[in-house]
């Protein structure tokens, strides 16, 4: 009877949680956008223009573009990383919906962002802070969900070679302890902070040790695979 | 000719019912955050700093961290049962609908919580009832999809095994049952209805008896499922 | 040389309008809910309660659940059509274009009815006349895109039995008129053309014709399908 | 070891690439009508009626149109041309979020319009100017990640037919140009900016020479497809 099994050992259940996971990623980045409101010029100082108004906006456009980057980079990754989890079970469920109520939380900070970017430096500060700290615990839920599929190969596949997964766990754990630094960092300097989280997304045009790698190595693999 | 049957009998219409309801799902779980509005300094009591504005906001983060959990649960729930569900028919496409009438609503009763958590007693009993009430309407909906498409197996594999099937309807009325227990305790104590609908989405961490068993009678069915 | 053909001929074609086409009622459907705003007792009569607050809320609830009945009853018929629809082109992508069109602006005729319709019997009126106005033009576009596609079976598959197609368009051209009449209805009398809005979306869930015949007439090929 | 090679090479890479882009599109597209707030009578000039309120909205409408034909046409475009390319590589990934980054971004401009596009001379022209730029902007991407993917059939199929991908290459470089001019018409007449978006927009309803090619020159091919 295969009906008992529930959603242990189901290949396919992976893919439910891919797909779910990419519509709350979708939704949460294009609803960045309603965060900026259109400037009303009634509301402006007198003799303001529009283009000026539109100028004044710019902690809101900065803060949309480093936010779509991040969001974008953080789908991406975890998209490759669920290319290698093979079966799915209640916790790794639970760890993902964890992990995407930090992802689907970052249009709050982004908003803050944009809010008081141009504040006083306190009020800097606390925005840079909460900020970077929603990618550092976004960081953090994302490496925990990877050590629980991981750990004695849980959930991924069993031929998986040893050597690269100890490489992909590096990288989470060293990307998780960059963006704690970044939220460190967001107390002393945001702009320095902010700089850094975008350098981390644009890391990720590099390809992947594993890729270049490959392409390297064997160029005869790459012709086999199609 | 195959043309004529319209719906009634196809396996892959329930995917099409499948994703739709994933839709709704991950687009309800990610609107909650654009209930959590920024705080303007301006409109708060002179003095308040940036960190004390966002204390006070305590009710919306809580609301949030809920309502995410039930309804990523709620989520993992209805695909669990779908898997189940093999042919649809118009009246479970209906009943579907109703079902996801309820979990879209779920955004409402969250701000309202979030707004009143912190109001006069009356104000939280009522934001609490009616919080836990769309929980315990969205039970209901959901166990009478799950008894119309089980009853004399109508729409589920004949060869389901019938005593998984009781054991499977007795969570989903015990759920229900739970959940009209806490929407009646929100009117005698809002925080312990609060606390339990917490444990009602923590308690899904756990694996379903059948999957518990199969794995522990079985270990050999779980190497033949790879 | 498959690739110069573009997107004529292709089955997988429609496969991408209906998950584009998904997404989008998805998306419209769920969104109905942030048109409704916690009532804030601030700005409400001094002495107003919670529950009263949330009384006065009636055609907001009222509308969100009439406009959650349509868009879910109109995805389920968009989908059972796209079943027979195989092959697209650039015009019906088009005027899938124009009617997904109609079904985004939902939500506006829809907050107009929350808004107006404890207003004033001309008001009423006019937001009436606006959403029901709203159906019909969609079920207008529904119809056109249907008869573009079936008319000397341009798009749907050629071996389909021309007496179950000339069937359904009579239901669509029906359909539609019912939506100009329940339009017209609007200026005379909203509640009525309400009811009768709520009544054709309950229509539903009846089967269809060609449903309970090929039930009933040959029960054999239910089970062949299996 | 199949599993060092990252993302480079596998076709279902894009598939991955397209759903989400698609999910972006679905929310944008919709998100549009959330920016159409509905007329509060008590804000208007006294003795405004509700018709006349609804006339005065006249610049939402329009924008709401125009916007949606545009990011339909977009996605079409964007559906189409993922048809040819194969493999996926971080690049593509990246300028691909960099494109949606710019589609996202569509309904800023678009509620821009609905507010400025009846307001000054000035003010119009700002709007009508910011609105075809980012429309311009999404057109420069959206050619660079083509070029990208086609030069030298990075990762296109190699047997595709060099005459063809010289014309799809013209067609969108012509496409951007087309956007760039409509850009600079923008701050000449932002009525004449706006008609020849729509244009540009129903341009799409012809078929692709391509297309019209195979159906004349082989029905035969056209036969043997299904």
């Amino acid at each position: 009877m295969s009906f008992g099994g529930g959603s242990v050992g189901r290949e396919n259940d992976t893919g439910r949680i891919e797909a779910f996971s990419d519509g709350v990623f979708a939704i949460a980045i294009t609803l960045l956008i309603i965060e900026i409101g259109v400037p009303h010029l009634e509301d402006e100082p007198p003799g303001t223009t529009l283009p000026q108004a539109l100028v004044f906006l710019w902690p809101s456009f900065l803060a949309y573009v480093i936010s779509f980057l991040q969001i974008g980079v953080i789908w991406a990754n975890h998209h490759n990383r669920f290319r290698f989890i093979e079966r799915s079970d209640h916790v790794l469920l639970f760890l993902n919906i964890l992990f995407l109520m930090c992802v689907a939380f970052i249009p709050f900070p982004t908003a803050l962002l944009a809010e008081y970017l141009d504040g006083s430096a306190a009020e800097r500060e606390t925005a840079g802070a909460i900020y970077a700290g929603t990618l550092a615990v976004t960081a953090v839920f994302f490496t925990l969900l990877w050590l629980y599929a991981t750990v004695n190969r849980r959930l991924v596949n069993r031929n998986l070679d040893p050597h690269q997964l100890r490489t992909m766990t590096r990288r989470y754990l060293l990307g998780m302890v960059a963006y704690l630094l970044v939220f460190l960092l967001a107390f002393v300097n945001v702009a320095a902070s902010l700089a850094l989280i975008v350098a981390l997304a644009l890391l990720f045009v590099l390809p992947e040790p594993g890729e270049r790698t490959s392409e390297k190595e064997s160029p005869a693999r790459a012709r086999e695979r199609r």
